[in-house]
């Protein structure tokens, strides 16, 4: 193991190389690629990644986009991306846990560790939060720099592929966790990407029976393919009855995962008394929600989920890969050199991918 | 111990006495008084109880004031009322755990005991429950009959006057028992009479600080009287940011008894990442609300409270009443006989008293 | 529908019919078979059910070999057997939810419903509690009598053969779910009838990864089977270290089976700090055991398991049954009609059978 | 703000200065002073805190007497101690949460951070932990050097001599706050140092009914004025039937904090059917144990403690602190200058004084 010859006491190391990455150039559609950008510093407690294989994820595509959030958040110059799987190149003086050489991934959420949530197992809700590819620089690079608090090391049974996209299989096992399915009937409202896996992943975790909603039928199939025990056109609504008659008068768990109001609302209504919802999908504004009907008369709970819990999220995770359970391969469709990233966002962005992703090496 | 003369092969007893009487006799404004309403029979399985001693509830002056809720749900000629003590004075031929003379109050949820929640200890959220004094006849009468399954005996050392609101006490316990508050802080938004009761409840069950939010500044007066360290005037929303400053960038529970949209926007806002709410007031229809800024940003849990647990809530009660720790005798204001019906109706709803009581002996 | 022409006035119904059944005839080894046993009376509350099918239990053995537990608890006469399935032949005249001809299992702990426990969502350890065909009159027999309140009535798409059995699976699920398996390593120690189905169980429940222990090869063979990831002669301690390598130091849950000291000792060492471990095997005796290195040091969790949850245990049943993913098949393996008793017991005793059952349609 | 001028490249920092402490300085009984110890170096993460008040532990009472446990344990030369409060003199170069001058106490749990139980909140219990004042230098000494996640920020409002006192108050509160004790009856089995702070503070979270066992008259005492609604001389047992009468056929909850073979036995006779029972004493060796009886049969929880939560339990204590309701001072009964070790020793091992503190300012 070799260190780099960082002097903590003069500041970050100065380092002559470059690298390639993708970077929010303008404020305004699309991203950049540059293979001309500096290497990044590594401070003491930090390690520098050499990254491999990298996710596109939904946030990627608002970046894309510049929609209202990501003009409002996302600084212009910024390197994106947030899912990946690389090596370690090199560690900070003060790193105590790492070598070169390891094989990992990386916590988007990066947190002080002085917050009420970060001391007590809750980092990824601390206030003083930030995410790399968001708020400072990610991963669609040759390296990126994380502190060494935020290093998962990757499993030798776990392929690149899946492990390249841990950050948002963390989501789905976060909210299917998080809500408990073991044994219970599921209803997963809106069956994108995150909840294409909530499917694999629920199924795995011991659910008893698993009901679809969504608005596109090919993947109201795959969903099928996956362990969907049924799923459902959301624009006909009767399928809430046929469900309700199916189980204790409404599912157990409600695993919403589409932001719609519509889906919110009639996902409540097949949920059963005493169940349990799980949100994940973010609405776009404010919705107008019967707050008697569908969670005080009904005497449910209600689970606000953001990103995944560090760490108890990443060893549920492991373990689901490793039981051998997850059925990934359906839903990574594509796999694109970094250099052809336009053609990469073109398939997801048009819904002929699901999850696609980049190779730097 | 004498049974009563039913014989359960032709139907129910015959009774030739008559009783004393609140009932909702026309669709409009008030209650009628009768002095010559038939005894209830006594099925094989239920009890017939000698009322002492009624509350008068926030749905009771719903019912009173006939408003859209009353209108489209009570049955006219209904006698009203679910808040009581009494003693049994007949059990039905079938009954096995009760004998006549026993002080007792009773579950107003009545549910026939196959439906998936009431098999599992939520019989309060059950789909065929009825509740007396709502759905068919209540207590405000010289005698209520209920199901043996419905009757809680009362502890030798709670007297008549705490014993006769066990009900809306539940909802308070339920409340702040479901959310859990020990060791931690609290805000309660709306110190009507159940966030009065979630006041002394949450001080007896363990909260380090209480604070408090309503537009009455007598009951927030009140409330500090009671235990609450601090209350505010919503109208002003500086108490926020106090709030934070003083918690964990905001109290660990939401204590939800005002059904205002505009106390749960501010009570959300007060809240810290990863909080516990539970809503237990009833908004007067639906809400604008920003799920993602309130609920999944804050990665937190909402829990819907609906009466209360059959038993639990009903054994954490009686533990909190006989630690001598509830302050209650601020909270009941006033006692009437039941023929001065109309005066006490009007000091409840006028807002002179706060919890008011009927006796019937 | 018809009801029985009992009377409730004058109590329980004489019946002229006789029955079939095995009885604990005298303080000795094996049970009686008798065909001239008179049908027993219904009561008000009661349902009174022909049976069909019955399992014989280890506690069925106990008795039968009339060892000091049995010589202590069981009356001499009593009517033996609580596993089983039939139809409602008649009903009490205080009967409200069953019909005469429904398909029918029932709980076997039976309790007067005013304990704690009992109107907490905990009968199944209510003080107050007996058990049919220990207690009282049990399964073993054309007809049972049980209160209405212990009724379970069958799935359609429940076979037989498995609804006979509910009341032992209850015990595995119950096991099972109370640790909570979901994305979880497992350690079962003992893999007799209960420890088999758990197997079962966990995989369906969702557990990562399983593993056994046990003296008896065969029976380690058919937990690979129906699903451990790997199985071990308990014999030889070097397991330990391989599944402490496999894990993250220990397995996250313990489901301790056999009762043997030994295993439990193994099992504890197995077990990683702050792991969970559910008790259901009953020690013959008192054990000498390291509290320290077991529980207080390792941080972990120690759940005491005796019969099944009513009535979540038996909706989780129900669940993990329609989702089609026990595997039940190989561990009924006899089934005789009731006559050939003593085959069915010599089958079960010698360990040639696993679950036997015993026929009477 | 000022920083050391550690060079992290040439290792740790020279230090001039020397300072006073007590060491283990043979294997035999008693603590040496010296005022001449190396005052230790700072490492890039640690801070370097000047100790002001601390505390003598049951830990320390071992370790002075030289015990079995002590003498397989702890390193010869070590300085010991671990209960303290200071303020932070010297910060390592990559810390980034702390600046010299802030009131601090700290964990005495110190885990690498990489271990299962370490990323998910459970440091406490990690295997890799090791113990200032046990497994290295510890707090009694003018200095003490611990890692920056170590350290815990002392609120304003609590006085140095609770704040000195935070680790075995954590034990208490862990316990306590495991089981949960809000609204339920406790039994507290054994009043030393440990017991009596969970006395005040079982009651402080909430606890409807306290009751103690002892042998210690005079403990049993103070026990009551600290919140105890009785506490009994456990020599004779006639107070189990006592308790159970007075309770739901046994308290909720048993707080175990004797380690008496004995005590565990009558504790768990007087915990409910359901109950949950935290085990904090070490009994010193194995104990002969009924699983049958008191774990099994009786389906309750059993929860071993070690420790406290790294941070959730500090966080609520400083609320307990905060809520003043933890009455401390008659717990904390002397303090002596550090130079009158040998008295403060003696006056902690007789009895005489519960918990007694030492002074270096």
């Amino acid at each position: 193991m070799t260190r780099t010859s960082t002097d903590d006491s003069t500041g970050p190391t100065a380092n002559a190389g470059t690298m390639r990455c993708l970077t929010k150039h303008h404020a305004g559609v699309g991203l950049a690629f540059s293979d001309s950008h500096p290497i990044p510093a590594v401070g003491p407690r930090d390690v520098r990644i050499k990254v491999k294989k990298v996710g596109i994820c939904g946030t990627d595509r608002h970046i894309w986009e510049w929609d209202e959030w990501a003009a409002g958040r996302i600084p212009v110059g910024v390197i994106t991306g947030h899912e990946f799987v690389g090596h370690i190149e090199a560690i900070g003086s003060a790193v105590t846990n790492y070598t070169v050489g390891q094989r990992v991934s990386a916590e988007g959420h990066l947190s002080a560790g002085v917050d009420y949530n970060s001391r007590t197992g809750n980092g990824h809700i601390a206030s003083d939060t930030t995410i790399f590819g968001i708020d400072r620089d990610g991963c669609f690079a040759d390296y990126i720099v994380v502190p060494e608090e935020n290093v998962w090391p990757i499993h030798k049974d776990i392929p690149d592929k899946y492990a390249a996209i841990l950050d948002p299989l963390g989501n789905a096992v976060h909210t299917v966790m998080s809500a408990g399915v073991s044994a219970k009937t599921v209803l997963i409202s809106g069956v994108g990407i995150i909840g294409l896996m909530a499917v694999t992943v629920a199924k795995a975790a011991g659910a008893s029976r698993i009901y679809c909603t969504d608005i596109n039928p090919p993947r109201l199939e795959l969903a099928k393919k996956l362990g969907a025990t049924d799923a459902f056109d959301a624009r006909d609504s009767g399928w809430i009855e046929k469900v309700r008659a199916e189980t204790y008068e409404g599912v157990d768990v409600l695993l919403e995962m589409s932001g719609a109001p519509a889906a919110m609302n009639q996902g409540f209504q097949a949920l059963r008394n005493g169940g349990t919802a799980a949100l994940l999908g973010l609405p776009a504004r404010t919705v107008d929600f019967d707050f008697n009907a569908h969670i005080i008369f009904k005497g449910c709970t209600v689970l606000g989920i953001n990103g995944r819990k560090m760490w108890d999220t990443w060893y549920q995770m492991e373990q689901l890969l490793l039981s051998g359970k997850l059925e990934l391969d359906e839903i990574i469709t594509h796999e694109f050199p970094i250099e052809d990233f336009e053609k990469a966002f073109a398939t997801m962005i048009s819904g002929d991918g699901i999850k696609v992703l980049m190779n730097l090496e």
